[in-house]
């Protein structure tokens, strides 16, 4: 398995073991927080993006991984990432760039 | 003056005064600012849309202003604009509503 | 009207502009902001009061009256609402202050 | 040792270091933080609710894991957890989904 | 009254307020409050200047307010509260602008 | 080498894939964020504090130990940093525990 599948089977995983013992409520958020990303009045892969710079402001890794294996799913090219980043960047600041550092790890090795 | 130049003159009129006093390292901060909005592999309309669903899950009111107005100048529709505010809820949850009523209003003022 | 009714108008006046142009996943998200409040194996005013104490460490107003609001409705003392507040300002420390003189006049307000 | 065993084992011995280095006011707010979950006008079943819920919008794992064991010993049960995990969901959004993870995680190895 | 005196005398009402209604520990956190700020090893006015970057990272501007007038009680120049707001401003991103908007047109108010 | 050697190491390499890849404007704000720490009216020394200070009550692990790193490199005391320490804990809340435990751990081994 390589890095993105690794991700996506754990987080498989654990969300079987939460959606097994969560109620109605907290499935059905689920299910909305699927749906706004879905292809709209904006593209898909600008939605990933925008999944993306939100993650990053509010300094979450692991949803940073998420948002830049569905953005690459999507179509998105490392420059267009790398541009949401540095908006992220200025937006949130100098805070952010232990994630920015993570993430641009990741990238790498998604390049390699 | 409609709302969205009085916004931008009020806006300009405290800018000038911080920049009048503040030091270099602010100065360059805001135009760093300008520079990562501006057309590269992602369309100025969709980065707009980034800075708008940031500040909109890090709650600046006056940040979110900003943003619909210039992602409107950038030719954004009004239903993009509410699908990246529909991404902000999902993201940042139920305390991120006051700040989408505050924006659902001033698009209303802006539609009128 | 009293200040409680005032503010339930306001915000349902807000509420109808937002969810008459919102799309379908905000309405839902709505509906299921509604439903986890409601009474399960805990008790509806102990949820308000869960409403409560998220909101003052996340530190928005609006949020606050409208949970005081609604523990009062199902039956909360103001010991309860004020034990409350008591956890959110050492979780959520100094920053919170001005939030919880706010809570306090509000609650003050209803008193009289 | 169990989980619960050896987290509190870990939770003190660092508490040992950082009280025995720190000042006097650091003591007085470890003390502070005590008592405001001491049982009161609310029980202190429901006071460590309100604890969880807190730390989870506010996103702090070592929090949400230390007042899952504390509801626990006052006697609340899975379904108040999980109610309460579940409008931490609500206001704090999916941002907030890694660490409900974690927390079910934590959860499941309690039950078995 | 001026600007200053102002201020202090609304924060000091709904202090009493807030004081007069709280429960014990609420009292004590605001005991505690005061004398973390005290002189040290750390003179009284950088630890003012350490309350005032803290405050505008997290973005309270009725904070941002009192610290900046009690580093003036202590004796900062307005360009050491400047260089403080420009670290909060490379630390916290530009969504504290709007509060370095609010704080330096306040800073213009105690000049003239 | 020893523990801030490698913590040194290890982040000059992060960041030497990030800056490799990151765009112009992103290379910009790293050269800001190095300025607003030289000193100036603030001796350099009480400007790690400030950066020290708002790494902490914001939660960032990674840049608590820097600004402790560059307080020392800069003369700050144990007793200095501590202070610091406390006033974040009294403007940030007990959310803020776990930052102060691994500062204080991290803190103890320097001396050691």
């Amino acid at each position: 398995m390589n890095k993105a599948e690794e991700f996506f089977a754990r987080r498989a995983h654990q969300n079987d073991i939460l959606l097994d013992r969560a109620d109605l409520s907290v499935k059905r958020f689920f299910a909305l927080d699927n749906t706004v990303y879905k292809e709209g009045e904006i593209p898909a892969k600008y939605k990933e993006l925008l999944g993306l710079v939100a993650s990053t402001v509010l300094r979450c890794d692991d949803c940073i991984t998420y948002h830049i294996l569905q953005a690459k799913k999507e179509g998105a090219s490392y420059a267009e990432i790398e541009e949401t980043l540095a908006i992220a960047l200025s937006v949130g600041g100098s805070i952010t760039i232990p994630h920015l550092r993570t993430a641009f790890d990741f990238l790498e090795t998604l390049r390699n």
